[in-house]
């Protein structure tokens, strides 16, 4: 009984003893096991709901009243002071901190006191038929002292007497059409460029190249109004015959006085003559003033895809017809260059485990005048996604990774702020930057959903579309709803018709420096009008009539396509900064290159093959870089998420990979386009090109005198493609790969 | 007392209780904790100490043997086939793996059936005084048919007849000399130079550009031998006169076909009217050729400076005197470029936690003849040490990063293996790279070591240098225990005598890519000669004498220094392949800036201020590059060396600071290199230049025709230097001072 006892005893106490170990070591969980735990967790759904539900439309209203109160042009004190201000105090106070970059660059305005005009110029010397100096008000909140006259910025002033010549949309098929097609000397003319299909800057390139002595850029209705020219703006958001296009002239980025550096103190400035600046006076004009002038026309009638929809007869000119055969055309313009300080704004939500990873959300600041649309849209969705994100911090969110928002300045100039700061903290940001969410405006519309991204990016995309709750009723109630829905119902893909169409990366906003210098895989996103309806863009485009009124009468009654658009940069910020594993398709970007290269065939191949010149080396780096994604997504899909180092590794190598693609040596030679795979048409800033070094050596090869030349350098593009591939291929590769072996394997 | 026992029985299941969970909590670790826990420690230091017993030096000598039997020229079937093989298969079978890179590139050589020479030609047409055809056997072992005779690599084909020109060690200065003070004419000339002071493909390059038709370059014993010209090898290890350095002409570096891509399949292949290489003939002769010619010269005596050790009157020329007045010089060369296929081996050894960062070791294989020194005598060592690691794994241990050891091919031409693999696989390498360890040859001597890095990396080659036992027994019996305390006695520091001198990084080895493309922190190294003995290099550099023989006999007997050596380097690769935080000094990076500065400003300063440029910028910039790295360091002191990713993003940005210093345009638009601190000297490949883009930009300026051009050059590359130092100071803040804030501050 007494040994019972102690075997009682015994046993209660290595029962007690046992159960204690237990409880010691899986209950009680020491610190940092509890830290891996949660390390190794994707963000908390819970969050992403609690931030659509903050995120409020109405706020969005009073944000964007706010901020296109006043006109707010890059380097003015409204743009620099006081938006900048409110801006980086609202940031500072709510979220982990923010902070001001200064920059002094080039800028360019219309002299307020002596405005650009165009007119018609008898043999007399007398003008008649002015063009209109100021763009005409058309209700109260339009006026404003502070609205700049229409300009082109960086056009050299002057004033040209010549005669006129219409050259359609200005591309070099439409000059070449005058040149080689009608035998027309260009030189010293001054040339009437519609507005449209390609970039502003290009047209007047072209038209220096052509000889062009100076240049008219119009709006034709053709272009910016569907149905009556009656019922346009304030009736309609079509746009009015008194409505003109500001916009910069600038084809490069950056401020033009320091290419590839910063415009910090320490800069060194090039010299006015050794920019590259328009060299001809331009200006633009309204449809209502374009009439006078090509309404007068001599010469032959144009072509039927020349014509425009104002009631007259196109001809293309030199000269104007009878009885102003002795007339000529004045263009008088007073626009001028001159250094400005201006600011960007950073704010900041500082990742909980990964501090040096940064998820980048981004818009400009300055507009040519209320910019409602452009880019305040944008600016007061910005500012709502901060506000939300700050209460998500005030419930105990952290992220897993840095979120850098940022508010850039003198975009409209050519991307000057974002470009610069890219510049001056290259290599802070290059390490570490995760992905760059652009959002230029938040809506040119409100049909479907338009986004720009590299490949690797869709599918995320796809998943926080889907996330998103219709902002359009019509559609909920058709069954849509999500964004996702609308999207691939109006915009599919030409390849899947189940997915949404994701459009190629190609200049014309903030991505392109983190895209083209850094190798950061970027979003560029906004709402937009039906694309079938074919007008330029959105009619008020860079006009004064880009006011609140506009946006809120005629285009987001209820803001709820801008809330759409927060809930949705909201979402893509949340799952890029608190996913464990990047969600990265390496594969989509295998297979996209597969087609990009399959169609290039199609286009060039025959033309290649008779110069002996073929693709094979760069469907063989296709077929490598397929094979290694395949591996790497296996390897990502495998990956113990309890293991820190080998998440970092995996999402290092994700996030590395679209830096592969950067050519240091530039695009053909060209510095200010590094993405061998994806870069701005070089005829065309806006559009994208794929392959670009091959495309520009293809460019009109059969009428360059030197063959031998151009073949060699198609060779060479085709080369550094076939290259930059397979060393892309080389970077999502198991990194024991490069010494041959792996204790794993 | 029924209580009681309750109470007890209680109180027994309670502390049993408390026990366990004591036991099951802190005894009982889980795994994921203990792996916490390793991962958060050094290095053991037994492996240090097992790593440098293992090593042996008779191991060394035997490998040395073998490496350096027959001659193993880039391009060889010894080179390419045998020693590549041999390395391959033993790293295969004794680390984790092994892999060969493969390149078509560009090499040369002379021809075996027809070899170059130097003669005297009479008017009548007859030759005399012809130079050896072929480098004179000494000894048994220098006899091997694969010998290639002495050539200069690049040098395009040609007969030369024309006034030799004695051009001294043929530096920029030197030709002025001749053109400016003594106003000859070097047009058509034959310029006899001797070898030393400057690259040899910077003497053809200043003679192409002053005129000259051809070259010849010769060893005087000025420069490569000490104390009476009777006692040289095989008596000593001084030049004989027979002995003839071969060596490149190639001023870049990498393939000359491919600039900046790599020579693989899909390769573009420049014509070779479109390659940097030598446009005049050049080959290269003994002093006991030169002798012939330089003794018949006329024309002035040269100055003191110019005076060789050869038993003549050294005079300038233009021709020769009398009786030779009549005769010319003839330089009959018949060295030809062709198309060869050359090898890397990459070893490897797979990191434990962070298999994706990189400590890569290095040594090409390739040599001119033999060898046994350059490289062979460090092939050996690099063997030796891979077989001491492969020890260490077999022991258990296993580094916390990955170990890379590299064999280069064609390192000789122009560091191309080095490059071209840096070409392909840059994008993999460029981000995980933590440093880079070269050694071109184990040792030029045995009097001290001579080491050149970055700043960053001298305190670590300190301490590890400290740890390395002195290999000269002399010197241990003075007290001098360690490799460091004979360095820093017969090597000091220039500003701190308490401290070796380290020199900074030049070109002329395979760091140069690794340095100056992908910015990679790099170390080369080997034990030397004497540097007061002021011999140009070793003697028997590049010449057949260059054997086994030379080093067993005459160099390191026992293979001690060899032994130092192995040990220094697989110290430091212990070091930075498993300390958990890199012994990275920023400190001394912004100390070492602060210097340069000082010096260049004592160096420019009056003369820049009379065109009123100031270096404050720099100075500035410096100074935020200093407190930034102040507290870079003290960040690295706290680091919570358990949380594996705040360990990292200290590593990150030590190992990136690198990195910041790289211009991808070039310095002053050099774009072979882009280290904007260091870069050789324009003007001399083996010498390193602070500043190099300033440098470049002052040189010579006073005697530039346009200098507004000039000065604003001076400007340019001033306002670059700020930018890169501050850009440096950015990449090392705490990487939320970016947005201005963080939750710890």
């Amino acid at each position: 009984m007494h040994r019972m006892k102690i075997l009682g005893l015994a046993a209660l106490a290595v029962a007690s003893l046992l159960i204690g170990i237990l409880i010691g070591h899986f209950a009680i969980i020491p610190t940092q096991l509890s830290w891996l735990k949660k390390m190794s967790g994707d963000g908390d759904p819970e969050y992403s709901q609690q931030l659509h539900q903050e995120i409020q439309a109405e706020e969005i209203h009073k944000n964007l009243q706010f901020f296109s109160k006043r006109p707010h042009i890059a380097g003015s004190f409204q743009d620099e002071e006081v938006l900048m201000k409110y801006i980086h105090n609202t940031w500072k106070s709510s979220l982990d901190g923010s902070k001001i970059y200064n920059y002094t660059v080039l800028l360019s305005y219309p002299n307020a006191s002596d405005p650009n005009y165009v007119a018609i110029l008898s043999d007399d010397g007398t003008e008649s038929d002015l063009s209109d100096k100021v763009e005409k008000i058309l209700s109260p909140d339009q006026n404003d002292s502070s609205v700049v006259n229409p300009f082109n910025a960086y056009s050299p002033p002057g004033v040209i007497v010549g005669d006129p010549v219409y050259v359609n949309y200005g591309t070099v098929e439409d000059f070449q059409y005058l040149t080689r097609n009608l035998s027309m000397n260009l030189t010293g003319t001054v040339a009437i460029a519609r507005y449209g299909k390609i970039f502003r800057g290009h047209k007047v390139k072209n038209g220096e190249r052509f000889g062009c002595a100076g240049m008219i850029l119009y709006s034709d209705p053709a272009d910016y109004v569907v149905g009556s020219l009656d019922r346009v703006y304030p009736l309609d958001w079509w746009l009015p015959g008194t409505g003109t296009q500001r916009g910069t002239l600038f084809t490069n980025y950056g401020d033009p006085q320091t290419p590839f550096y910063p415009s910090t103190n320490s800069a060194f400035f090039l010299d006015q003559k050794n920019m590259n600046l328009p060299k001809i006076p331009v200006t633009p004009i309204g449809y209502n003033n374009a009439v006078k002038y090509l309404s007068k026309m001599s010469g032959m009638e144009v072509p039927n895809k020349w014509k425009g929809r104002l009631n007259i007869t196109y001809r293309v000119g030199p000269g104007f017809a009878s009885p102003y055969e002795k007339s000529k055309i004045k263009l008088y313009v007073k626009t001028y260059n001159v250094q400005k300080s201006i600011k960007n704004v950073f704010g900041f939500i500082e990742g909980q485990y990964e501090p040096d990873r940064y998820v980048i959300l981004g818009n400009h600041r300055d507009a040519w005048v209320f910019g409602a649309i452009d880019p305040s849209s944008a600016t007061a969705t910005l500012m709502e996604l901060s506000r939300a994100l700050s209460k998500l911090l005030q419930k105990g969110w952290r992220p897993r990774r840095s979120i850098l928002l940022c508010s850039w300045g003198a975009e409209e100039y050519g991307l000057i702020g974002s470009a610069e700061s890219v510049e001056e903290l290259g290599k802070a940001l290059g390490p570490r930057t995760v992905a760059y969410l652009n959002v230029d405006l938040s809506l040119s519309g409100n049909s479907t959903l338009l986004a720009s991204a590299t490949p690797i990016l869709h599918k995320l995309l796809f998943a926080a579309a889907k996330k998103v709750k219709n902002p359009n009723p019509c559609e909920i109630r058709a069954g849509r709803k999500t964004v996702y829905d609308t999207w691939v119902k109006n915009q599919p893909s030409l390849y899947d018709p189940n997915i949404p169409r994701v459009f190629d990366l190609g200049s014309g906003s903030d991505h392109t420096s983190f895209l083209q210098t850094l190798g950061v895989t970027a979003i560029d996103m906004q709402y937009t009008h039906d694309k079938k309806s074919s007008i330029a863009s959105y009619p008020m485009y860079h006009s004064v009539y880009e006011t609140v009124d506009l946006v809120s009468r005629l285009m987001d009654k209820g803001f709820y396509y801008h809330q759409a658009v927060a809930r949705l940069w909201g979402e893509l910020a949340l799952r890029l900064a608190d996913d464990v594993i990047l969600h990265f398709d390496c594969v989509l970007y295998a297979e996209t290159l597969q087609r990009v290269v399959n169609e290039v065939h199609r286009g060039y191949g025959p033309e290649l093959l008779e110069h002996n010149i073929t693709l094979n080396s760069v469907k063989e780096a296709v077929g490598e870089f397929l094979q290694a994604a395949k591996a790497m997504q296996s390897r990502a899909e495998k990956a113990d998420r309890e293991n820190p180092l080998e998440v970092r590794m995996i999402n290092d190598q994700l996030m590395q990979l679209e830096r592969a693609f950067i050519d240091p040596l530039g695009v053909a030679g060209n510095l200010y386009y590094r993405h061998v795979i994806y870069a701005p048409n070089q005829h065309n800033l806006y559009a994208a090109s794929s392959f670009p070094g091959l495309a520009s050596a293809m460019f009109d090869i059969e009428n360059d005198p030197n063959q031998e030349r151009r073949w060699k350098q198609v060779k060479k593009e085709i080369s550094v493609i076939a290259y930059t591939i397979a060393s892309a291929a080389r970077s999502i590769e198991d990194p024991s790969s490069i010494g041959g072996g792996s204790t794993k394997h």
